[in-house]
C-alpha cells in the first residue's frame, strides 16, 4: 500500500500507471468505521486500483465547529486500509492542499442551500472545493460516498455534472450499528446516556417508514410524528426534519414520488444526521 | 479538422487518442483575429494535438453588457482555423454547456476583485467556470491565453494552481494593429473617428514606458501622466488606470519590481482594455 502526502507525487503515480486500469476513490476525513470500509470494499471490487484519501478539510468547518477536536487516528486508519487491500492512501498535510494565498472555491448554489447548508454556511463550498481538488489530484474513474451524507452526495453529483467531470459518483447505503445508530466518526463524542438519546434519529426514520406503509402521504403529518419523537427527550434537540424530492432536494408537501426524509439533531456536543428514503409505492 | 459540438463527443475523441500525445487548447469566443491566431500557431508548434474552442460564454457577461451583440462569424472562424492546421474545434451550443438547473460555479476571490472585476461583478466567476468546464471536457496539457486579458490570465493561473489542475497555462504577447491598437473582437464596434480615440490606450502605454525609462518610479506620477492623455480627448472615458504587481495584482506605490500598467476605457459602445509591463532598472 503506497502512502502519499504530496499532490505532485500522487499525480506522478496515477499518470505513470496503466491508463486502461480503472481508478476508484473513497474520499474520507479518517477515523474510519465500518461505513467507510463498506465504501472501500465496493471500490476495490469495482476498480483495478483503489485509492483512499484521508484529510480533515479545514474549509468545510465553520468557525464554531469541531475542526480542532475532530477525531483522528492515522495509524489505525492505515492498518485498517492495508488489511482491506487498498492500493494507495493519499493523506496530505493542510499546507500541501492550501497555500497561504489560496483563493479559488467551487460553489454549488442550489442543492446546497437547504438542510445542513442552512445552518452551516460555506460548508458545501468547502466540500465541493476539496472534493474537486482530490478528483484533480487522484483522477478517479469512480468515486464513492456514503448516503448518510445524503445532501453532500447530491451536491457532488451536481458538481460533477455541471463541471463536465468524467467521474461516476456512487452513493452507498448507510451502515448502522446493531442498535440502529448510523455510523459516524462523530458518534465518539456521545456518552452512554447520550447515545441512548441519539437512537431516536433512527427510531424516527422507522416511524416515518411505517406511516408511509400504512398509507400516510401528507409530509406535514409525517414530519409532525417525527418531531414528536424528538420532543419526547430533552437530551436531543432537532435542528431540522425535512422531506425532500430525492434528486432536486425540493420540499415536498405530498408524497407523490420517492422522497428522502432527512433529520439533523444535536445530542450533547455531537451534531448528528440521518436519512431514509420514503417510497409511496 | 474535426468539429465537435457535444461535450461527450469531445471526451470520446480525446480519450480514444494516444495518451502520450500532448494536447494544447486555445479557448476563444470566436470572431478570430491575428491575436487568436498567434495563440493557435504557438499551440500547434508546442503540442501534438491543437484544439480550439469557440464559445460565447453567457455567464461571463453582465446584464447590461454586449452578449447579444457580441460579434460572431463561425464560418470564417472555421476556415481560418482549418488553414492553421488545427486538429479539433469544439463549438458547443449554450444548451450543451448549461442545463436549465446549472448551479455550480468556480470563484477566484482574490485576484478577481480589482481592475475589470470591480466594474464587472461575476465576470471572472463566469470565466473561471467556463474555462474549468472546457479543461474538463478537452483535457489539455497546455492552455494558451492572450496577455491582453492580463487579469484573466493571472486568475486562470491561480485557479489552475489552487484546484490542482495539471495544466500549463501559457500567456502570449499582445498582438497589435499597425497603428498600435491591441487586437480585440470588440474593435469592430469602433467607427473610424472612435478608432482614432482608441489609439490613446496604446499611446498611454508608450508614455508610461518612456517615463519609467527616464527614471520615474512613483506610480502616482505615472498614472497621472496616463490620465492626462485620456483627459485630452472627450470621446474616450477611462474606467481605470492601475499599476499592479504583475503576479499578485496588488497595488504598487513605487516601482521597486516588475509591474503591469493596466487600463480600461470606453470609446463609443466599445469597452477596451490594454496593458504593458513596466520594468524598472
Amino acid at each position: 500500500m503506497q502512502i502519499i502526502k504530496k499532490p505532485e507525487d500522487a499525480w506522478y503515480l496515477i499518470f505513470s500507471g496503466d491508463v486502461s486500469q480503472k481508478v476508484g476513490l473513497v474520499p474520507t476525513m479518517g477515523y474510519l468505521h465500518e461505513g467507510h470500509l463498506s465504501l472501500v470494499r465496493r471500490c476495490r471490487k469495482e476498480n483495478e486500483k483503489c485509492v483512499v484519501s484521508i484529510f480533515v478539510n479545514p474549509i468545510q468547518f465553520g468557525p464554531d465547529e469541531d475542526l480542532e477536536s475532530y477525531p483522528r487516528n492515522m495509524e489505525k486508519d492505515l492498518s485498517l486500509l492495508e488489511r482491506e487491500g487498498v492500493d494507495m492512501v493519499f493523506a496530505p498535510d493542510v499546507s500541501d492542499m492550501f497555500s497561504d494565498d489560496f483563493s479559488t472555491f467551487v460553489d454549488e448554489k442550489s442543492l446546497s442551500s437547504g438542510l445542513c447548508g442552512a445552518s452551516r454556511p460555506g460548508h458545501f463550498k468547502g466540500v465541493c472545493t476539496i472534493v474537486l481538488k482530490l478528483f484533480n489530484i487522484l483522477r478517479p474513474d469512480r468515486a464513492y460516498f456514503g448516503e448518510k451524507d445524503y445532501q453532500q452526495l447530491q451536491v457532488i453529483k451536481r458538481m460533477v455534472r455541471d463541471l463536465n467531470l468524467n467521474i461516476d459518483v456512487i452513493g452507498c447505503p448507510i451502515v448502522r450499528e446493531k442498535d440502529g445508530l448510523a455510523m459516524s466518526s462523530r458518534n465518539m463524542y456521545l456518552s452512554e446516556k447520550e447515545r441512548n438519546s441519539a437512537l431516536l434519529l433512527h427510531r424516527s426514520m422507522l416511524k416515518a417508514i411505517k406511516l408511509v406503509e400504512e398509507g400516510e402521504r401528507s409530509c406535514n403529518m409525517i414530519k409532525d410524528s417525527v418531531m414528536e419523537i424528538f420532543d419526547s427527550d430533552p437530551k436531543i434537540s432537532a435542528e431540522y426534519v425535512c422531506i425532500k424530492n430525492s434528486i432536486t432536494l425540493e420540499d415536498m408537501d405530498y408524497l407523490y414520488s420517492e422522497a428522502v426524509l432527512a433529520v439533523a439533531a444535536s445530542v450533547g456536543r455531537a451534531r448528528l444526521i440521518d436519512n431514509t428514503r420514503l417510497k409511496p409505492l
